[in-house]
């Protein structure tokens, strides 16, 4: 029978025990989630049984250029370097929501706000050689965040990181943001 | 624990029982579906027991807008009427899939080859007072297609329907889908 369910699902899962340990979480916009030692990430949309350790799952999944053009996209991937380089021991998963303003947008009005107003990817991208990223969509599973940003980085960069976040969080697009909560992390 | 799971997930469930009868099951590229009498549609990420009379089984979610500009969105607005009319006899579920080309394509060029040389909005809307349609994603959750496509119209405006679908199928937007079944289906 052709039926595959979620296979594109990847769950965040916090934790007694985990290969990330949390360092802080920092709640900026919205409602807090429970305080949680450690970070899991597993392939899959798991969901965990009662005798768990998790405090809490989010789920998201990896997608397509909703916002980028061909230009920043070369750009972008001159710049990129990917996930898990040696002496990235330093990572920041970073939930966000956005307003049904935001949602309500057309794709136009979304992009102008996104990058014409925002410069977004203009501003983002110096960073990305030392600074490694993975966004995941959630708002389409109907989770409590829209997008599950994920970073990596050396945590002698851990200055650099802090002025990106305070860069984007100055922008227009930030206007939308609804909830969003800063988590910290440390590879054990 | 904050844990939501696939609350927006929809699956339509090829069966030998349900609302509605499917009249036809045309496949245009790329691998069938197996034959089934009937479709169900049901909230939330089915997946069938093995005693289910379930012969397939697709997931989509609704999303927000990906490619419409704000003009463009007025006037679908204009002519667009909601999905469940009574007069709506008749039925049509197209799943489609496009190439791992298109999807490497940045928003742009996307947009570009889907309205400005496709003109699939503007070439639309005009068959939308008498067919309302819900677009389904799919490609995210690692289905077997990326779209669900649902339309609802009346049986007599089915050579209308038919003359969408030709329009659509002529496109530069449609040399990129490397699966596509139309399945049609009448109201039990």
């Amino acid at each position: 029978m052709e039926s595959t369910t979620n296979t594109g699902i990847i769950s965040f899962l916090g934790a007694e025990q985990g290969p990330w340990k949390i360092a802080s979480m920092q709640t900026l916009i919205g409602a807090p989630l429970p305080e949680a030692s450690c970070l899991n990430i597993q392939q899959g949309a798991i969901t965990p049984d009662h005798d768990s350790d998790a405090k809490w799952v989010l789920h998201g999944f990896i997608s397509n250029l909703r916002y980028t053009h061909r230009s920043e996209k070369t750009m972008l991937d001159e710049h990129s370097k990917p996930l898990g380089r040696p002496e990235y021991n330093a990572a920041a998963l970073i939930p966000i929501q956005k307003s049904k303003e935001w949602w309500n947008l057309a794709q136009d009005e979304r992009r102008r706000i996104f990058e014409e107003d925002s410069k977004h990817i203009q501003q983002s991208a110096e960073f990305l050689t030392f600074i490694s990223r993975q966004l995941h969509h959630s708002k389409d599973l109907g989770e409590g965040f829209d997008f599950l940003t994920w970073f990596e980085f050396s945590s002698e960069h851990t200055e650099q990181f802090d002025a990106l976040c305070a860069i984007l969080r100055k922008t227009e697009e930030w206007q939308y943001v609804t909830r969003e909560i800063d988590i910290r992390l440390l590879k054990q």
